[in-house]
């Protein structure tokens, strides 16, 4: 039997000799900031042990990684309703394309390019005020990664509003076609709070428990969503996780997974596993290089590919 | 323990019922002369054991799903080279669409929409004649389905000649591009004669296998291609495999699986299985309407979605 | 030699028999409330005289049409520079299409589109208040109709603000190209109301009579824009002025024209004429109907066209 | 009065010392062979008069402005209806792009685009053998530029069957949706000859004559097309004869005219004269450099802007 420990760390210290470490993503203040020296690994397993490498307990901005958490929240509240407004396909274009809601009519292809995301705060924040949607979604984060330290870093939410007119673009066209209920600016304050939630690679491998655990927090044995949800969820992760770049992942890591533009990913083994990775350098589709290395390196030698051993 | 050859024969019965089985493609004279009321189920185990309900010995056009054998044959001769030609990205669009070749010069998104497949066929006509390249195409199939019989409808392709503008449009793009190396109506006689190979439920089952069994045929143990081979063809199934209904097909049923227009899915459950169905009806993304639902029951019952159980 | 009197009532009792009137544009309730029978002509030619037909003094919104003043003030404020952040060619696409934005970064096809307007509206108020820029677009308008009755409908324009969510995202998007200067709302702001302008088809005839004049105001001989740049400019309203229906209009009207969605249409006879109809029913293309047909008989009649007699 | 013999040799006197001449076409052997060196100039009037400088007298390639002549012959064949299978917007895109078709399922935006130019040779081609087609286009040619002498050089026709991937692509893209009816590599014989005619500048502006004078060939007083329809194809192009910069053509030069690849232009001038320039060097859209700013300087001086003065 493979020994986790030993691996997470033969893994990091293998990747972080890297002179090529990708480019940290520079169209907010806050996160052009960000040292991208940093590195760090978490694995998570069903029996509750944790193993972690590198800069693994270190908050970083998880970006788009929240909106697998939002997702489930969302379908928490309307159930299978949400697919009206949002598609399951993957989009073949960038992250923030308005080329495809276009021929769609505002209907996004999927919860986790940006315009689909933002509907999903749009139902969050549905009969609620602005502050009460983020709290639950923050809360929803807290109780999954069982850890109430879980924050929100106000200054990333602040800068990703003063320059989010791309989102601001997308959210105005959505509503144009009815599907935004929401004012526009309530609808992206809570997108842009929920993208400014700061997490550590343990805190996020912690999180992403639920869903390698068909559905149940396996601390508690609580349902956090149903089997078929977590699979579903799981599927959407795996086709749509990583933008234009979710072919590669499958078929280079072969495991569902979701990145964010601060440089993490969350990864999820069915029945066996979940794993954060945070390098803040990105590849040319905007997903973490030394990351995506990471889990491929973490798979092959855990047979852990859904695609077969 | 679940008794596979009565859940074959459940969710056949049940199904069969179906008043909306789609409809059947009519492209070419060939296919739309099919009877729509045809429903066979194969489910092949590693073990050896195949359990089968319906119109399973019954041989039909595979079309598409002949792409899954090509790319493996493609990929044995040429190795990684091939992924200069085609890519590895779901399309988000129809099977036939020119558009994304426009914008990406002539390489298509991947092995399994329309282009692709020609980039493919292509590959393997290289230095050879039609008539060898299309021999070698059919003695896979042969090999990996265990069974010499398996042959080609010459009406189809013939009739896929005779109506194949829009494949003819997609090869000259490409070509004009440089990314077709042989003369137009050679590579494309290779890829209509492919397209026309016959197999019933129980062949195409037999000859899955290797997928689900790490690239190793289970009867021989001889590999047909490498284990890192089978599970990238898998991944490659599951975001491409149904065209812009793959991420659908991945949300609902969970395993990857290749369509093809007349009506016959063929499944990979990693580990365990190969599965085909066919019926001829198709729904609006042109995969076999009751061949999805089987399928998904199936997946659903044996708990064989990748996604979790 | 024709009786224009004549020709403008006989084109106008000709067609207001006509049942199929078009539809009333909607998207905003101001627009709606529209009388759909309203029909009126007004020709003006260069020596001061003025002919009238229905209802040709009523004032009605504008719109669009004021797209061709604002373009006249911006290339007097900022010249040639104005064509880096706007182009001149036609777009192929409806008024209020995004795609070619995200295809060409951020720069519009052309000063008539909806963007290329905003951008244009954004020029005028660089460095000035709103209803600064606003005031100078009315006034400009007033200048060229000889009229300072000419006035903005606040309505109209509020309108216009509260169901702009296409314009806003078309706005936004610019703006996360670096091709909007001034803060979004304000620039949207001084579009709204410059659309918002309220003129009768005799007011509006007046006022185009500089662009049939080689850019001076025939009534006083002074020049509004250079010989070169009213050239242009009406260059710019036959290739592009309706939308994708611009070839249509070039084709059978042949005269450069320039629509909106009020029902209004501008068109000039370079060296002879200047040309106003309104009727609010639209054709498909979001141009008045009847107002094309008035046009494009008296163009025939007159054998105004610029492409030969 | 202006001397316009006199014009015609400053202007090319002028533009001939130009270091900047653009980029030969190099897409067939036999365009990139031409001496890039060249350039000519002849001006027609509609009183007999011919004007003319520089390499005026030697043949070269009309390429696309073919498109001129077969267009009106194919509109004497069927009228009309010709536009049910041919739009008459500008495309907004190059001339040889496959993604609009897609979008409106094989019906090509204009008759100046190569899809469209296509369409037009199946028309002529309709009923006839090939070879009688292409005889049809060049007695219409030599008819209207009064010259027995016209004639297509084989070897460029050839040439252009040999690399006529994407005008294959386009062809086979049109049949797949039945707007081609003769055979593909028929209906494109016909195209490549008729792209392969040769004329020097004087045959060509005599030939362009008929457009400048309301249908009627100035020499018989016979009509070749009507009135109308002289308008029209002037009105086309306009808009869409030199691609996307048709719009800057428009803006800029402000007469009606045809660009090929070979470096001709052939612009009209209604109510006075016809012009034909040629320079094999091309700009960004593919359309001869030094010749269209010769056209430029012509209108400009001559005022013959339809535009206005």
């Amino acid at each position: 039997m493979i020994d986790l420990q030993a691996l997470a760390g033969e893994v990091h210290a293998d990747l972080d000799r890297a002179s090529d470490r990708g480019t940290v993503a520079t169209y907010i203040p806050e996160l052009a900031k960000v040292n991208p020296s940093k590195f760090g690994i978490a694995i998570a397993t069903l029996d509750g042990a944790c193993f972690m490498a590198g800069d693994a307990e270190e908050a970083f901005s998880i970006q788009s990684i929240s909106k697998v958490f939002a997702l489930a929240l969302a379908l928490g509240k309307i159930g299978d309703g949400l697919w009206k407004r949002v598609g399951r396909e993957p989009s073949g274009t960038a992250f923030n394309s308005i080329v495809q809601l276009e021929h769609e009519k505002g209907i996004p292809r999927n919860p986790f390019i940006n315009a689909g995301a933002i509907v999903v705060a749009d139902v969050i924040l549905a009969g609620h005020r602005p502050r009460e949607a983020i709290g639950e979604i923050l809360r929803f984060v807290r109780v999954t990664a069982d850890d109430d330290t879980v924050s929100i870093d106000p200054a990333v939410a602040r800068s990703e509003q003063e320059h989010g007119y791309r989102n601001a673009a997308l959210t105005n066209y959505m509503r144009a076609f009815g599907n935004i209920e929401n004012p526009v600016e309530l609808t992206l304050g809570v997108y842009f709070h929920q993208c400014a939630i700061e997490m550590s690679c343990v805190q996020l491998a912690q999180a992403g428990l639920f869903l390698a655990n068909g559905g149940r927090d396996p601390r508690t044995c609580i349902p956090v969503v149903s089997k078929e949800r977590a699979r579903r969820i799981n599927a959407l992760m795996l086709t749509c996780g990583h933008y234009d770049g979710s072919g590669e992942f499958a078929f280079k890591v072969g495991i569902p997974g979701k990145s964010g533009v601060g440089g993490g990913i969350l990864a999820v083994v069915p029945g066996k596993a979940s794993i954060a990775v945070w390098s803040p350098g990105l590849n040319a589709q905007g997903n973490s290089l030394l990351g995506t290395r990471a889990l491929e390196a973490i798979a092959q030698r855990m047979g852990w590919s859904i695609f077969g051993t």
